[in-house]
């Protein structure tokens, strides 16, 4: 049977190792495992989440209200914007798809950093769209804006802080950035992980309704996979003016997230607390892998992030390393396939921490 | 902002409304709400599958096993299938959605029937692809060959039993209409309620097994929505031949179901007796809707599924009983948008039969 040709060279996204394969493959007892592979919150959700959830499963067999009325009115008033301007995906990635879909075809470009959220590109495959990358692996606005004036790209992606090296953009080159781009060019500036990065730096905190109120092509992206705790339940938002939401909409599936995901999410907004004290010992923790890094004379990018990007010398190799520490139960990304000699940990709870260190360690 | 041209058509599904909508918009108390409109399972999913998820709410921040390992296995031993043979998706509507993006373009043509389900052509649109509609209400194979051989069409769409109709169509005579389709034409064959169809009728019961193995360009749909009473956590599944399934996980997002959809449809897998149990129910339950229907004097459309559609007389109005009876807190989805003077009504408990029929004849 013949397909669309576009779909040739589609790779499908290699996710995290989860903890079931490596109990099968290796036969490790699941105790004995520990994931730092997929940026998950090492605590989990709020304690307030799961018991609301878990007071609601009776209710799995009926649809969502596919309005998401109270879910929308929450994030709307957390980010002082209209419920007009978001809409809510499963998962942020979904938003991409969308924008994708709204915005470009098998004759568009779409513009994205040298390192990057791999789905990117694989979306931008789907609809058969050429992919123009920078050449840095920091965004380098000036590679970006330069490449913009060649290529005239439907799409720029700007994902800060960056995913999977953890660095971030000053707020304010942002802002020049997009000042200089036109109208029909649609920036997504995916922040997925920005919760962490306005904790740690005011000067790379991008103010979400400040991007979207100040430019009428902007489409900023946040989620609950990270510091909300909820990666497995598939919840994120796109952020944008009125006009962009609407197109967004007409791609969106109805019921694209489950009856638990929308209680989650809407729960999750009002433990505030709990997210900000995950995101304190985040950093309070980060500190012991710099200091790690130091130790072991290896370089850490700094990370806005809740992971941080190890990049090993020369003599060293990431896929060497993380399959040696993948047999004693240890799970992190090897970023080989980013053209990197770097390994991606998440940052987790203490005693997470402290195998990673001694396993790495030894291994090194 | 300019998008994609085609997209200026597509409208957005229009799901029943949620009970929490009818709360809002008619100060209805949430008790006195009857929803017959989403065709969900009346008696909820296995109590088996509300304790297990119960059990792992805690699990919500961890991505779920992307392979699906536990869930494809138990699936193709449920089918007697090969796991390459299958694909799940975030509801059987992803799967729709991944076929024609693989197959179809905005020069394609797709192939339906006259009243069929929505999501077929609002799909067809994001690609930009012409549809063709047969004329009947019913299933016609010879008008669907007809229109075959006229328009040569990259997809079909057969949806047995159909929604929102409920009439389903003979095994024999899908089997011979597939025989003469050339091997290049995907033709879906949608049994989002076949479980209902195999308990009523053995010549309307198709078999997945047979379908895949006896046809390289068929893609047979399920469902945990409807029997299994998963509606609200999103999860179906699509049987092919391994190739046609290999190019749809091209199109497959990574985690496109959540933690706890995973583990409910696995264990939803288990109690079969649940699920019969039900569909036991459903059937008795119809009976009372076949009388109701003698009684007042409208058509019924003989039903296969877990829904009936009654359909009015020419003096009477769909919209405007559908609108009454929302008035009243009972919630069943008004089919003018489909071309029918007729209202679709899901089987509910036998109490809230109770109520439809009390409310309906008030107003007939």
């Amino acid at each position: 049977m013949n397909f669309n040709k576009h779909l040739q060279g589609v790779k499908t996204y290699e996710a995290g190792k989860p903890i079931e394969l490596v109990v099968r493959e290796f036969g490790i007892k699941p105790e004995d495992i520990v994931k730092l592979a997929s940026n998950e919150n090492p605590f989990g959700c709020s304690p307030k989440v799961s018991l609301g959830v878990a007071k609601i499963v009776e209710k799995m067999a009926l649809y969502p209200d596919d309005s998401m009325y109270q879910l929308k009115e929450r994030l709307a008033a957390r980010f002082s914007i209209k419920e007009e301007e978001l809409i809510i995906g499963a998962g942020s990635d979904q938003i991409i798809e969308f924008a994708i879909h709204a915005k470009a075809n098998a004759k568009s470009k779409i513009l994205m950093n040298s390192v990057t959220f791999a789905m990117y590109e694989i979306y931008a495959k789907h609809v058969g769209a050429e992919i123009i990358r920078t050449k840095s692996r920091e965004h380098d606005l000036e590679d970006f804006y330069a490449l913009y004036v060649e290529h005239k790209p439907e799409i720029i992606f700007i994902c800060t802080p960056n995913n999977p090296t953890g660095d971030a953009i000053d707020s304010d080159a942002l802002m020049a950035f997009l000042d200089k781009i036109d109208s029909d060019t649609l920036v997504v500036v995916d922040g997925a992980y920005m919760e962490y990065t306005t904790f740690k730096s005011e000067a790379k905190s991008v103010s979400p309704k400040a991007l979207i109120h100040g430019f009428d092509n902007v489409l900023y992206l946040g989620t609950f996979s990270k510091a909300y705790g909820l990666g497995g339940m598939r919840v994120g938002y796109g952020l944008a003016n009125a006009t962009i939401i609407k197109e967004l909409y007409k791609l969106r599936p109805p019921f694209n997230i489950t009856t638990l995901t929308l209680e989650a999410a809407t729960l999750a907004l009002e433990d505030v607390d709990f997210v900000n004290d995950c995101i304190a010992i985040n950093f309070e923790q980060m500190q012991r892998y710099e200091a790690f890094a130091r130790d072991e004379n290896i370089e850490m990018i700094e990370s806005y992030t809740n992971f941080v990007t190890l990049c090993l010398n020369d003599e060293q190799n990431s896929s060497k390393l993380a399959d040696a520490l993948l047999k004693k139960g240890m799970i992190v990304r090897d970023l080989s396939g980013y053209g990197l000699n770097a390994i991606r940990v998440t940052v987790g709870t203490p005693t997470q921490n402290d195998r990673f260190f001694e396993l790495t360690s030894a291994l090194l």
